[in-house]
């Protein structure tokens, strides 16, 4: 509303009416709290009068003859941490038991009081990691002074349900856990994470939890967002949720004992990120594909120092850019995006063919397919195909799969339509190292690419 | 870091190094969305070039000897509509089907295109509600075209649990509902619209959901907040989470179903709002609080105009100082709430006395010991805490019960000092509609009080 003043007049002018809504009267408010009271103010109030504490979260009132109708607009501010550590459980390693803490003087106060004042934590571990590293996680506890619960599960996609949710809340209870003080620890790969992570968030409607992740694929995934959820109706991840762990902690040393095929698996969901976004990455695992699979990730040179490994600087870059793609877009808010390459055609692909093809493998074969799309556009030279090809195949990864079909390409994209209000939103490489996301589907490219991705890749 | 010139040359100041932690490094981010990639940058990058979308998400980078961590910060912002209209189930009040669109210009667009692209609408309802207004529902969507399935279900506080949630997202996933754009709409008193928030929130990491309560508690309580919920191992809303509906819609016609006692039972709600924060619903309680129990808060007055009734100001007052208190605190982050008042001993006795005391009684006699509290504190006159006990006995609510006693309620602060960081962070009212939170309990106030309240309201 702005004044005019006319022949020494001042004339008020009033707010566009919407004649169907016959819109009375609107508001905007901000909250301002006085002596533990939140107030509405509205816009100048406020400016005048400041005392108080101003929050993020707005009230719009409008007023009409049907009543009145307040929208709320409230931000909620999601804060984690992804630490890089060697040596999680070697008990002179802090990380596990503080990393997850922000203010480094909270931080000290709590390290100088463990001793007198233990602490006590609940950890849901995957059975085989468990059998692995369930003495040096015990032993690790008992060298801090530690009371603890370890509660092995088989944390399988075929038991990534509900049930092992209220499993896990049950002993969470039984533990007698402060929500406020003793987070829930998850160390495992990424059906543990997910699960643990789902019933943490619904536990006393938060509860704080950290991921470790202890394969490739959940190092490099899992572990940065905050998707959480469980397998439902046969369908993957069908219920979950988005609440971010408090910490990650990632600690390569885990990967050493990853099968050779879970590690390539893991690789897919790094050369995507590779090809999407950071050339020097791809160039790296085209370089070093084979030294990573044979020395899974390990090495002695440490995270620092001038002489970074194909290892630490691989999984770092692989994490970088995740992050960079997830922080902005936490909840999926905006459906355009880049981290989608490989799980357009994936999805209808790895449920097809349950359980013989691995996550990270469906994803590769759905962007061999994908690559072909992007020379057939012209988005890329011949001679940059085939350094992706011969990539994935350094990778151990499959390039073709006889259930990829026409028809479940194109099945495929009609569910991403309906899924993704109404545009395809399909990611493309362009070139080695940078991508675009495309709606038009309507050309032939995409069966030319079909015919040639299985007449050059297809064994004979 | 800043630049100091000292005889002609320019010395870098280093930052400030902390010696236990050594920082090697430290980076803040901001990111730039460029061409449907997310860049980071930092802070003077940023500035400079600000061609592309620039997040409110922050990334903070330290690297040290021990390797790199990184701090995500992720603000997520939630809206959500509260509208109250009259005659929701009036086959000409298009609330119920597209009150929840916030752009008017693709609300008008779909209001158009009702007549011939039918809309789907999955609904839950509380069986008792059902019996009542089910029919008038099914000739709502008859005459509106929609293709529904409503899921009558027995949501009692005995069932609130997670079979129901699983039960209702099966018959959601049935439906085939698409997440973009059909709302589940639950249609009930408070149990009703937890359970039915809670299974949304789950079904693929979030499914839109629209309130509509039917019960004063649920009207001026659950239908304007985010908490979902159910009870879990005997624990009140032990499993749930925080997120709102996407809108909420408040038809005080349902409310002339409800029986005398639960209407009570809202009222005491009311009167915690009241006598936080406002002295005008006081009064307007204090004096109407016989006839909006005899009208059970209906009027025909309508929700505009000048002859506003007590029924229509009481609840829109209620629903607006409810909406102050909860849009800044959505997830509950600030311990401090005043809207705990009344529900700092009552948990305890609720769960004592099960099922004898509804919700709001309890809460009424939490409240109305704390009100001796503060008499004895000097927070109130005589005068005042009379009023407010009489007009508590004018709403038809307990003022005392036997199984309060010191010990119930000094177990109770402990709980609460537990489970809010260390502080009791007791609401106590201050004349009236005024309040503030008060952390000590060392003095002697609580155990006179306890007596004063016991001489003058035990029944002789
Ligand atoms: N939340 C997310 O953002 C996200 C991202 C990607 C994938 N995921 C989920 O992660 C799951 C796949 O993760 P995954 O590939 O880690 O599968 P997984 O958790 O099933 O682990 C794979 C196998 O490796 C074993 N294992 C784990 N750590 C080991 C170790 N250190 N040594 C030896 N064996 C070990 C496990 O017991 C299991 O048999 C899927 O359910 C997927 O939906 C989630
Ligand atoms: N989410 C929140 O913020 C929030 C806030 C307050 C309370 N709650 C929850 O709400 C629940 C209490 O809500 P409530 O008091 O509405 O209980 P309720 O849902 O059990 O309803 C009370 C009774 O009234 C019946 N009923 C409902 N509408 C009716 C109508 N129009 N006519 C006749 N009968 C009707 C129901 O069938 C039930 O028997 C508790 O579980 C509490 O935890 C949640
Ligand atoms: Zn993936
Ligand atoms: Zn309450």
């Amino acid at each position: 509303m702005s004044c005019v003043a006319i022949t020494g007049k001042t004339y008020v002018e009033e707010p566009l009416q919407c004649h169907n809504i016959s819109v009375v009267k609107n508001k905007d408010f901000h909250l301002v709290q006085v002596k533990g009271t939140w107030k509405r103010k509205t816009g100048n109030n406020c400016n005048k009068n400041l005392k108080g504490q101003v929050s993020d979260a707005k009230i719009y009132e409008s007023t009409t003859e049907q009543g009145t109708s307040w929208t709320v607009v409230s931000p909620i501010i999601f804060t984690y941490k992804v630490i890089e550590t060697l040596g999680l459980l070697d008990p002179s390693n802090d990380t596990l038991l503080l990393g997850h803490i922000r203010d480094p003087q909270q931080q000290e106060a709590l390290r100088s009081s463990i001793s007198s004042k233990p602490l006590r934590r609940f950890v849901v571990m995957d059975q085989t990691v468990y059998n692995l590293y369930g003495c040096q996680l015990t032993d690790y506890f008992e060298a801090r002074n530690v009371l603890y619960r370890i509660l092995p599960l088989p944390t399988t996609e075929e038991n990534k349900s509900m049930e092992l949710v209220m499993k896990i809340v049950e002993e969470v209870h039984k533990f007698s856990l402060d929500r406020r003080t003793e987070p829930i620890i998850a160390i495992g790969g990424g059906v543990c994470l997910d699960i643990v992570g789902l019933a943490a968030s619904l536990y006393r409607r938060r509860t704080p939890y950290i991921r470790v992740p202890t394969t490739l694929l959940s190092y490099v995934d899992a572990s940065v967002g905050a998707k959480t959820g469980v397998n439902f109706a046969n369908c993957k991840n069908k219920l979950g949720g988005y609440i971010p762990p408090v910490a990650a902690f990632l600690d390569r040393s885990f990967i050493q004992t990853v099968s050779r095929r879970h590690i390539s698996n893991g690789l897919a969901e790094m050369l995507k990120m590779a090809l999407m976004k950071h050339r020097g990455l791809f160039e790296l695992l085209e370089t070093h594909g084979q030294f990573l699979l044979d020395s899974k990730f390990q090495s002695d040179s440490g995270l620092q120092g001038d002489n970074k490994d194909a290892a630490s600087v691989s999984t770092r870059v692989a994490i970088e850019t995740m992050i960079e793609e997830l922080a902005p877009n936490l909840w999926e808010d905006d459906l355009d995006r880049l981290v989608d390459f490989g799980h357009l055609i994936s999805p209808e692909l790895e449920m097809k063919v349950l359980p013989s093809l691995l996550h990270g493998e469906a994803v590769n074969i759905d962007m061999s397919y994908m690559v072909y799309v992007a020379r057939e556009r012209g988005l890329m030279t011949e001679e940059e195909k085939l350094r992706i090809i011969g990539c994935m195949v350094g990778l151990e990864l499959p390039v073709w799969h006889q259930d990829v079909t026409l028809a479940l390409v194109q099945h495929s994209l009609c569910e991403r339509l309906k899924h993704s209000a109404g545009l395809v939103r399909m990611p493309l490489p362009i070139g080695l190292g940078h991508a675009e996301i495309f709606n038009d589907t309507g050309d032939e490219s995409l069966y030319r690419a079909f015919e040639k991705w299985c007449d050059e890749l297809r064994p004979q």
